[in-house]
């Protein structure tokens, strides 16, 4: 699997000068990679300032990757020339294949045969390709920040509008593969690689449909012993299962079937699109929970209230804080501030109570676990920088492997602290239900990975 | 209760020039504000340029509304200058009243006797203040953007940062009031005073314990026939129940008596903080819905299988298109697009397509709701832009009032098509699952509104 990740060369079929076309886009990306780049098009000169070639027989060197952006009934015919440039990985982009019918399938069956006869491996066909934020860019979509999240997606445009996402948000990626129609690589078998990759310490997975379970699920479960694997699943109702056989024609399993697979496989669920990166986020900036209690810290009662909610519908507990905890929040705080879980500094709370509670609460035993908000940015000219650099003050005089992750309202106003929390690997959401779930699934992964369960698993 | 939003003369007790004191927030907000303002405070002089006075009742008018934000031990004996300076109203802006304690609670008694003897009626103590977008603000928040959303919350804070959420998200309100430890004026007051209120389309309602829950079953049901009142619960489980004791020091429900008398109430229930304005957008910007059937369209299978999942888990159903519909859809697009709903117009589906398959399927009558995706932003070109251009045109020609919402996913780069959207009043979110709860609490309060249904409640 290296070289689709790492190819020190790469040649591009149907590489262009027209902006309408994918060969262009991905031309593009390529030019700006760190590879040798060789474009192959029927048009001779240069595209993009690289001299093109006439066919993959011609090129100067041998290259260890071709991506292939033709009509797809020119795709099985590549093969043998493929081969021949001494590439034994293919990323076939262009679609037209199963996914359109009884015509496509035999065209994608062909197409298979005569990379089986020549040994060459294909993702795709249907794809946007595979990137690595470290060296290159084989895609059609934008390269997003490098990071350590590795995603594989069954969905193309999907995986390309969530990459849009990640680079919005600024959460980093490390690898990136779109397998489209799957018809050689599977998922699986990115993931098997995923698992052995340094650069990943979280992967990140949408699939649809599968054709081989039991391979699928040894992936999954051998791939979630080493690291989290974050797992969005489409077509979990009726519904959803029709639109999947119209989309990547892909094998629906019943929801229940699969939920139980991934649960047994230890894969963390992200419940929707929005949650996917967040997850990934948590697991990426912070060590795992010991155990399943929270305390949370706040500077306004509806937002501890509204956490504290969310920690109970997601099965975590609030931790029962220590007498000397209690007693050092006490005296050191406002009689009026609330010295039980969740601990409550009140608006007037802000740098030093913010420095003091963190460190405090994560020192107690009894708490696994952080969730911190800050709500009023405009009470008595404080702003929400001072109260995250207290949080982070707190989080480093205690000196402890806890998770803990912010929740800092207040819209736009509420971003520049939002910002130093993240860039110090602070996972810092918008909503208090969202830092719940993503402590939920930390406890849970954290308890999968614990050697007791997992030998009983 | 019209002179807490539409005073034409305000006082302020506690005017100040120090911008570490909230009479200092309120002042600058006042003076901005389209009502004649005068300061109260101990200093002669000037604050903000507008001349101070000792005391309300050396007032040159009789003045409406009286805003005090002073030490909480120094408001009850302020209650007879506020009846002398001719005002019936007042917002006590001060904390340390029962939320901090027996002594606060007995202030608190006091301060509710004397307005009582008064004739003064009271929003407060221990809140953030009242304000309409036309008008005036009262607080110490922002001005939110001006719109149809009319906001009461039992949190000061937690209302005071939404309104800095909804300032970035573009949502307008039309008045807000915080109204804290709720010592006279409850929720249900302000929400039988918004539900006549004719700048004002829907309510939005945060609210976690309650005193008078006949009183207030009835405000919520009565208002909710006139229009959707969308509240998000605080306290919800016991860990959160907890919390609420020590923040409002309200009484706790248990959850299940709380739901069941929303839902009987035809109340919209938010399950998240960052759902409640969504929520609310969707009443404001479209129609309601005849019945419960989605069409989905897209132009990339994955997000709508994400999204017919959503519309599956919400006890939505997905319309099951005529012939018709399917025989022009499928005439007029590529023969690879799936005419099944969800309708997948494919990457390469742009302007015309979006256009024509949003008019064909608004015409449909087995479509009560139409949710539209858009994903690929960096096919051949094309920009999201011209998506929501062909949608909007398709929603012209098919001149229905049917809900229509949009999923504009892809970061940062999707923002031109949803600002676009957005403008045109089509609520534009960025996950599917979130567009189709949208659509699915829609569907519940349409049904409770109607005639048969709402008599028999």
């Amino acid at each position: 699997m290296d070289p689709f990740f790492s190819p020190h060369a790469v040649a591009l079929v149907g590489a262009s000068a027209d902006p309408k076309k994918l060969g262009n886009s991905i031309m593009a990306n390529l030019v700006k990679s760190s590879v040798r780049v060789y474009p192959i098009s029927r048009t001779p000169g240069r595209v993009m300032g690289v001299e093109t070639y006439s066919s993959l027989t011609q090129l100067p060197e041998t290259v260890d990757l071709v991506i292939v952006a033709v009509d797809a009934k020119n795709c099985p015919g590549l093969i043998p020339d493929i081969r021949r440039s001494g590439a034994r990985c293919a990323v076939v982009v262009s679609g037209g294949f199963s996914e359109t019918g009884s015509e496509g399938t035999r065209l994608e069956e062909s197409l298979v045969r005569a990379a089986r006869d020549s040994k060459v491996r294909l993702i795709g066909p249907n794809c946007v390709g595979v990137l690595n934020t470290r060296l290159f860019n084989g895609t059609f979509t934008i390269m997003p920040e490098r990071g350590n999240i590795a995603f594989v997606s069954q969905s193309g445009a999907l995986g390309g509008a969530s990459i849009y996402t990640t680079q919005a948000r600024r959460i980093g990626l490390s690898k990136f593969a779109s397998i489209g129609n799957a018809a050689d690589i599977e998922i699986g078998e990115v993931l098997d690689y995923f698992r052995e990759d340094a650069d990943s310490t979280v992967i990140a997975v949408y699939i649809e449909g599968i054709k081989e379970g039991r391979k699928l699920y040894e992936s999954l479960r051998n791939a979630s012993r080493e690291k989290p694997v974050v797992v969005l699943k489409g077509g979990r109702s009726e519904s959803g299962n029709t639109a999947v056989k119209s989309h990547t024609g892909s094998l629906a399993v019943s929801t229940a079937v699969f939920t139980g697979m991934l649960r047994q496989a230890g894969c963390v669920t992200a419940p929707t699109l929005d949650t996917l990166f967040e997850l990934c986020k948590i697991f990426d900036y912070q060590p795992l929970p010991k155990g399943r209690n929270v305390c949370i810290i706040t500077n306004t009662g509806g937002a501890g209230v509204l956490a504290a909610d969310a920690v109970s519908d997601l099965g975590l507990t609030m931790s029962t804080l220590s007498q000397k905890t209690r007693h050092e929040i006490s005296s050191a705080f406002s009689p009026l501030a609330s010295v039980d879980n969740p601990i409550d500094l009140l608006a007037t709370g802000a740098r030093w109570e913010y420095r003091v509670a963190t460190e405090q609460i994560l020192r107690d035993s009894s708490v696994d676990m952080l969730l911190e908000i800050c709500v009023v940015p405009t009470f008595a000219g404080m702003t929400q920088v001072e109260h995250a650099e207290g949080l982070l003050e707190g989080v480093r005089a205690a000196g402890v492997q806890k998770p803990v992750v912010g929740v800092w309202l207040a819209g736009s106003v509420g971003k520049p602290g939002k910002d130093l929390l993240e860039s110090n690997r602070i996972p810092c959401y918008d909503d208090p239900s969202l830092a719940a779930l993503c402590l939920a699934r930390a406890a849970d992964y954290a308890q999968f990975r614990r050697p007791s369960v997992r030998d009983t698993s």
